[in-house]
This record gives C-alpha cells, structure tokens and sequence, in this order.
C-alpha cells in the first residue's frame, strides 16, 4: 500500500471508511483503560506480597527502634544494599519516604530557598533557567513550573540529549541552573544516555557555579530488553572537579510498592551534609519501618536483580505487543514512528504534525485514557503536536491489544482528515 | 529550712557539701539517660505492636489498591476516623507522611515560595516575623530561623499565650504574618488553651491578610490528668470570617509509632485546594498502606480514647514521680518554679535567673541529657536562662527516679553557687 501520503484522495477516503468502522465496533466494546501514568499491573505489585505478609522486624541490625523516633538520613542497612547494588558510597545515600519525586521536589525547593553551597538563593535571581530534555518526564517539568522557572527544552537523541545544545546553553549563561534527566530507560522513550554523553555532563564547563544535573535513574535496575549500564557519573564528575554538581534519585517505587515504597537521594559530601542541615528541620525522621521492611524484604542485590528479571520477563510481552501491533497497522504508513525501549516503563510514538492531540482525544472518546498530548514537552506543549507517551505496563495482554488497535484507528483517523485536508 | 536565698553563707555552703556528695554518688552510677526528646518508652510503643502483627491488608473500602500510585490527599476511611475524633471535616483533611512536622515544614515553605491565596510570597517580603509563644517548642522555632523569619517572643500563661501581646503585635504590624501555637498541653508547660484565648485568635484583627496560625494539636487526645477539650478553632474562625486564618496539624505519633505514625494537616477549602495544588507537585501520593494500617489498627474514635486512656496511665506515673521529686527535694527552697501539666509530654522548671545552662550542664556530665538550656525559646537563648524542658516519658520509674534526685541535686548546686557569689 505504501505511505498514506502518496494515496489519491479517493484511497484515503477508502481507508477513512474503514478505519471509522472498526472504530466504531471498538468503541461499542465499551473499553475502559488508563494507559496515561507508569503504573506497574496488580500482578508484578503481587511480587512483593512478602512486604505486607512478613512478620515484620522493628530492630535494626544495630540496635535502634525502628517504631520510635530518630534516624533522619535512613537506617545503615538500607543504606549499605542500594549503595551495593547501585554502585553508590552508603554514606552519600539519604533515605527519605515513599517518593523520590519528592525528594526532588524538595532539593529544587531548596535551591530556590536557601541556594545550595554559599550560592544565592535562587528566589533572589531575576531569572533561573532550566534545561529539559524533550520528550521527557511530565512531572520534572511540573516541579520546574510550579517555581516559575523558565524551561528550555532540548532535543533528546538516541544517547540522550543533544549534548552541543546542552553545553551551548548551560555554558554561556549563568541563569542555567541545571537540567532535568531520565539517564536509564528515559521517560518517554527508553534510551540509555551514552558514555560520552554522561562524561560531557560530568566534565563541562557551566556558567552557574550552582549547576545541578537531577539525575533521576528512577528505571536503575528496570530491564526488559538487555541489562544496560550507565557511565558512573559520580565518579567522572569527580575527576572533573565538579562532583557537586549531581543530585542522583532512585526509589523502590517499580521494585515494590509504587506506592508504597522507599525514595533515596544520593550527592557529594558537601551536598549531603548540607541537605542533612535541611532535613533536620523539616523532620524528626523518615519512616524506618519502611525501610527495614524494604531492606529485610528485598535482601540483597542479587536478590534485587533475580526480582527485576522476573518483572522484566512481565513487561517484555507488553512492550511486544504495543510494537507488534504499530508495525502491523502502521508499518509502511509513513503515519508515525515510535522508538524501540531499551528498558523502563514507556515508548514514544511521533504521529504526523498536529496530530497527537487529536488522537489522544479520540482514543479517550472509545474509553482509552492516554497520556495527553503535549505533556512530555515543558509547559505541557509540544511544539509540533507529534509526541504521545505509552505506557503499556498497567493493562492485561488482552486490553493492551485492544488498546493498541484502537490506537492506530486512531492515529490512521486522525491522519487521514489531515491528509485529506491538504 | 525556708528559701535559700534567706540562707547565710555557713549554711549554704553545709547544704552544697552535702548536696556535692549525693551529686558524685549518683554520678558514679554511670546513669545513661536521655530525658532531651518527648519519646514514649518502648513499653508504651509496644501497646500499637499490632500495627506490626496484623495481616496487612491493601485495598481500601472504596476498592483501591493501596500499594500502587494515587490519592494524593490521603485515603478516605483515614480522613473518616480522624475527622471524627478531631471534629474536623473528613475533607478538610490532607493525610501526608509520617511526619506533621513535615507538613508544617512544608506548609510554611509554600507561603515563603509561592504565597497564599493571592498575597504575595513571603520570599518577595524585606521582613516576615513570626510570634513565638515562649516557653514553646524548638522544632516551630528551627523551622522559623531557618526561613529567617524574624521571631518575637510572646510570653505564655495557664490560659496560653499573652492574647494581649499577640494581639498588640498581629494588629499593628503587616510584617507579622503568624504564630505557632500547641494548643492542648502545650510544649513544655502541659497548659491549655483557654476558651477565651481560642476566641482571641480566632477573631482578632491582623494587620496582615495572611496571618496563619501554626495550630500544632499534637497532643490533641494525649491526656494524662483529666480530659481536657479545646473550644472548636475552625468555628470560631468561620464565624469571625477568618477561617483561612488556621492550619491545623495532628499526627498518630504519640498514638502508636513515632517514626511510622501518620501526619495530616487540616484547613479551611480554600486552603486545602492550594495545598492539594502544591502537593500533586511535589508527589504521586503519600504512603498509603500506611494510612491503611492505622486506620484498621486504631479503628474507631472509641478505641483510640481507650487507647490513649492506657497510654495515659502509663505516662501518669511518670509525671507524678517528677512533680513529687522536685516538691520533696525543692519544695520552699524558692530556688525553682515548675508548671503542672494537665497533659501531654512535658513539664517546664524554672530556677533562678542565670542557672538553667549550668543545671543542663552539670545533669549531663552525670549521665543524664535534658533538653538544652535555651532550646524553648526563639533563636535557642533564653533570656534569663531559667527555662527547663523536662521530658519524662522516656525513662522507666526507676532510672526516672535516679534521674529527678540528680536534677535536683543540680539544681541545689548551682542555684548554692550563684547564692553565694552574690
């Protein structure tokens, strides 16, 4: 058949015809499906049952209560296994609740209250810019907005993002206070930054002394297809001199619990002495029950890595099926490309421009709640309304076929007014 | 024997002989205690170990599955529960994390970054001052000066702060945008809040339209001599049109876990739409198997009054052997004043004018760590040095014992010291 592009106005409407029928038979099966957030299936969350079923232990290995009060930067044990298992020192590692996103949240709220280091506040600036690596995380750029920070995105590549660009902008103007990433896996569409785009972040120059890279490995251990490995960045800023430069988060979140789970933060010794001041304002401790149930629960890093595979081995048949499915109804069309994950929780599609919007509004109409459009660019605005973020690990085999059909009715929909609209 | 300052000088240098001698034989026990924090005793603690025990259950009333993603604002059978036994509204509740100091944390955070209801962030102001009723509690006053928030001390009474003073400060001057208040069984006095003070500050003009009151309940069912009830703050607020004057703020941490409990925040709907606001910002949700475990363990406001009657009859000893202590040792001597609380955590010693450091000092190097001299006030300096933080909750009897004779014991040392240096 070939691209749609080259079709004569009566082949399209052809087509239009049948798409708008199977849309319709669809649409009456009366789906209702959330594919718009990261939410892992009941049954890989049924993997960690042994968390709410353990009798649970309250002493730690060293002694403390565990129920009573104290411990603000998180218990040893927690400590010592995901400093194992991520290649971190137990000592730059702070624990905090059941979100990183909210350790995040926080670290940038500090920045903007207190400066970090002897820098100025970043409230006292007339102007912080950030840079935001798009299509990305939706949530990164809600915290940046919430500030009043200006976004800039930047292009993201197969190795992560376009690293002149980045080096271009963070090193010319001072205003550029950092940049959001998503090194493993990236959200939305499952790259693995490069060695040699990790070095260039670790080594260049930057204009703000006060430049901070959130490196958000939120998908560390998330494998699905091969087990890849990131740069230690940490170590390479470090021989560059500018080891406090990186605020790196992880959680337990997509190990466990997403709800449920345990958020840790990890940074130079200055930033963590700094960040410790912070937190000992705002608590007497974080829970370290939690943390003790993770720790006992979890064991150990071999431990970890034999779970992450079996909830790999639950979402690779996700992952195959959204790409089966584009490549059976859109390969050839010319209409979309999409990108191949690596890992974590997401793939991107690209539609036609202008046509992201309409599709995700269609799908929503047949009972299909996609990410909206827009919403992995900063601002929630994709310049050229093409982005839209699957998330294939929430729904059964079954629903996601169906889900999936329906999507590519729609973006073939969608594709063809505007084809025919030319 | 009388007041000591009506001493002559053989006489109080008999009593410091003898008063030295009982000093080393209690300080070559090696007693270890810390009296510096209100922590509840393990045996207290233990009384929530079902918390611990029970099999865990994951999906709420309404049908969610509490491990994964949502809720940001806290589960309803939560808000339920504690709206009932707080006579609060279930939706003027937001559940956070295991912590209300964090929410107060975070809380004043977002009037100094993003401002409240259209005024202006306090971040933008050249000064903000707070009213710091004094003696109070050192983590409100830590979370003021680390905002640099300028602080005024207000003296307290039996009836709660000087309503003369805070309504004189909060009346004439729009840079006073708040006060930190623990209304029932104040920290460290044990007082309440008088109906009419509640009134006062519900109703009072503030040169500021967004004055808050920090309203910490903390000890909001925590009694130990007699239930006492505060008058309902949120009416009085509403009646006098100020009801987004008040921030209410409790926590499950002296019901059951102190490091695992559950913190939430209470407010008027306009505020809490904000907040709702910020904190879908700043996380996906708080832990809500924690929320869940809570509310299945403490059940109903009927179980946890009995609950907390227990917890009462524990504590109850306690306080009396340190009112009885300090009677027999100090009673007439005019060396020390001491507050009878009618509930709580704390009591409060005043000695005389210039001893209180010396009196922490001297405990400690005995074995026995009390709050630091100082800590109940702004900025950590009492302006007399006379304020003491007692703590009793910790010990058990025994070493509670050990530990009052050698408060006493310094505080006879000290105050004979200063007596004869006059």
């Amino acid at each position: 058949m070939g691209e749609w592009k080259d079709l004569s106005r009566d082949e399209l409407l052809g087509l239009r015809a049948e798409c708008a029928a199977g849309y319709g038979r669809l649409k009456a099966m009366g789906l209702k499906l959330d594919m718009s957030r990261g939410k892992p299936s009941p049954d890989i969350i049924d993997l960690s049952n042994g968390l709410l079923e353990a009798p649970i232990p309250y002493v730690t290995e060293d002694g403390t209560d565990a129920r009573n009060y104290g411990v603000p930067t998180g218990i040893a044990e927690f400590r010592r296994l995901f400093g194992e298992l991520l290649g971190l020192e137990p000592d730059s590692i702070i624990v905090g609740n059941n979100a990183s996103l909210e350790l995040m949240h926080d670290f940038y709220s500090r920045l903007y209250l207190f400066g970090t280091l002897g820098c100025k506040p970043w409230c006292r600036l007339e102007k912080v810019r950030f840079l935001c690596p798009s299509p990305g995380y939706d949530r990164h750029f809600a915290i940046s907005q919430a500030f009043g920070t200006e976004m800039t995105a930047i292009p993201m590549t197969e190795d992560g993002p376009d690293m002149d660009a980045v080096e271009e902008a963070a090193g010319s103007d001072e205003a550029v206070k950092g940049i959001w990433c998503v090194p493993l896996y990236s959200n939305p569409q499952g790259a693995v930054y490069s060695d040699e785009t990790v070095r260039r972040l670790a080594s260049m120059k930057t204009a703000a002394p006060d430049f901070r890279i959130f490196w958000d490995n939120a998908y560390g251990v998330h494998h699905v297809f091969g087990e890849h490995r990131l740069a230690d960045i940490f170590r390479l800023a470090r021989e560059h001199g500018n080891e406090d430069r990186v605020y790196y988060f992880f959680s337990t979140s997509k190990l466990s619990f997403p709800g449920g789970g345990v958020g840790m933060a990890a940074a130079s010794p200055a930033n963590i002495a700094e960040q410790r001041r912070h937190i000992s304002v705002q608590t007497i401790g974080y829970d370290k029950l939690s943390q003790l149930r993770a720790a006992r629960f979890l064991k150990s890093p071999e431990n970890i890595r034999a779970h992450m595979r079996e909830i790999g081995a639950m979402l690779r048949p996700k992952f195959e099926t959204v790409m089966e499915t584009l490549e059976r109804e859109l390969g050839g069309t010319g209409l979309v490309s999409w990108t191949r994950p690596k890992g974590g929780y997401f793939l991107a599609v690209d539609t036609l421009e202008g046509c992201a919007g309409a599709v995700v509004a269609l799908a929503k109409e047949a009972g299909t709640t996609l990410t909206p459009a827009g919403a992995t660019f900063p601002y929630g605005k994709d310049p050229k309304d093409t982005n839209i973020r699957i998330a294939p690990t929430y729904p059964e085999l079954g629903e996601l076929r169906s889900a999936m059909e329906l999507f590519c009715l729609c973006v073939k929909l969608v594709s063809a007014d505007r084809l025919l609209a030319r």
